[in-house]
């Protein structure tokens, strides 16, 4: 238990340390401009060591992908409350998106910005990832729709279509969320607000928006041009 | 009027068919791999030329960042009946929205997919169309909460929250039917539908997500947690 023992860290600790550095990395730089050098240095650790551990400046990227997707999915299954009313359960996963998006904001940089764009190994990492959430959506609108007895009037690739417009609002407000505490100010200028919507007020704004709006059509009142 | 005076095509029109192919070759590439040799090849001009033209492979993306985001707000703005109500006003640009990405899938690929992570002068340039389009979307939710006589009670924060979440709504809905028209399926895999949605369907898909939550948002019916 002396001095040298105690600098003795395990793998597993160190390769958190090296993902922590490189999702921070990632987001600040971009994929590309980000270097395995300033990674090495912010771990605290030499660069052959990143090297050893996680081979490529690409599968470490993989990885940061891999893992920022998984927490961001277990955040939100797990803040929902099993067998619950299904707006109960959107709004409990919304609010656990906002929460997450929130105390992680560079993860949810390299997964919202950085991943989608540099080729198909990395995208599609993504894509599965928000495949599963718009699933995962889907199952709740449908659910919803059954309860509400009207299962046979949305069809199913109109469910789809609503549970891809959910899941879009909710990255866009959280892209918001984060600008606004980023820049104490609003990507809209006009508004001026200075501190961040909470994970609740956010998950609030948009049940309001949206589920008003499912309730609404699902019993059968649609909005239809003048 | 002989063969050789035919061959002199103006710049304008040379130019304009640069950044058609600039636009299929950064959308099928990515940003970094797209070379100016293929874009030529693709224009069925010179190399030598395009750099003559468009100086460089970043000014390219930018003018062509430039032009695409000009269209999508042109597409919009024109769509919109001046003087409507707010919802028939925000149903027409949403109409004109889908409808211009379906038809310039690879100009919305390039706004939405590349243009975002490359750096601070290419993602500025779309954040700038954004901020444009979700503050036009942020005027009508005002004016409709003006229209309903509840302007006070919808705090400038919640109504830009509300247009942020609106325009991600949008732009997850087209990425969506493009995906469907690209594969010829669905990302959702489950539904399975072959056929891409409308214009019409995407945008009435969001006016009733979105229009009737409002609706009753305005009508100080509220979605709280039970």
């Amino acid at each position: 238990m002396g001095a040298a023992k105690s600098k003795r860290v395990p793998r597993a600790v160190r390769e958190r340390q090296m993902m922590d550095a490189a999702v921070r990395t990632f987001a600040r730089r971009g994929y590309r401009a980000a270097s395995m050098d300033e990674i090495a240095e912010l771990a605290g650790v030499s660069k052959p060591l990143v090297y050893l551990y996680l081979n490529s400046k690409e599968e470490l990227f993989s990885a940061v992908i891999r893992r920022e997707a998984a927490a961001l999915v277990t955040a939100v299954t797990a803040a929902v409350e099993k067998d619950a009313a299904a707006d109960r359960q959107l709004w409990c996963g919304l609010t656990g998106f906002f929460a997450h998006t929130a105390e992680h904001p560079e993860g949810w940089a390299v997964l919202h910005q950085q991943a989608r764009t540099h080729g198909e190994p990395f995208a599609i990492e993504v894509a599965a990832m928000r495949a599963e959430i718009v699933r995962f959506v889907a199952g709740l609108i449908g659910a919803a729709a059954k309860e509400a007895g009207c299962a046979g009037e949305l069809a199913d690739r109109e469910v789809a279509g609503l549970a891809h417009a959910l899941v879009g609002a909710a990255e866009s407000l959280a892209e918001w969320a984060n600008t606004c505490a980023a820049d104490g100010t609003s990507t809209l200028g006009v508004i001026g607000e200075r501190e961040r919507p909470t994970a609740k007020d956010a998950a609030g704004t948009l049940m309001n928006f949206a589920w008003a709006g499912l309730g609404r059509l699902m019993h059968g009142e649609r909005w239809t041009p003048a």
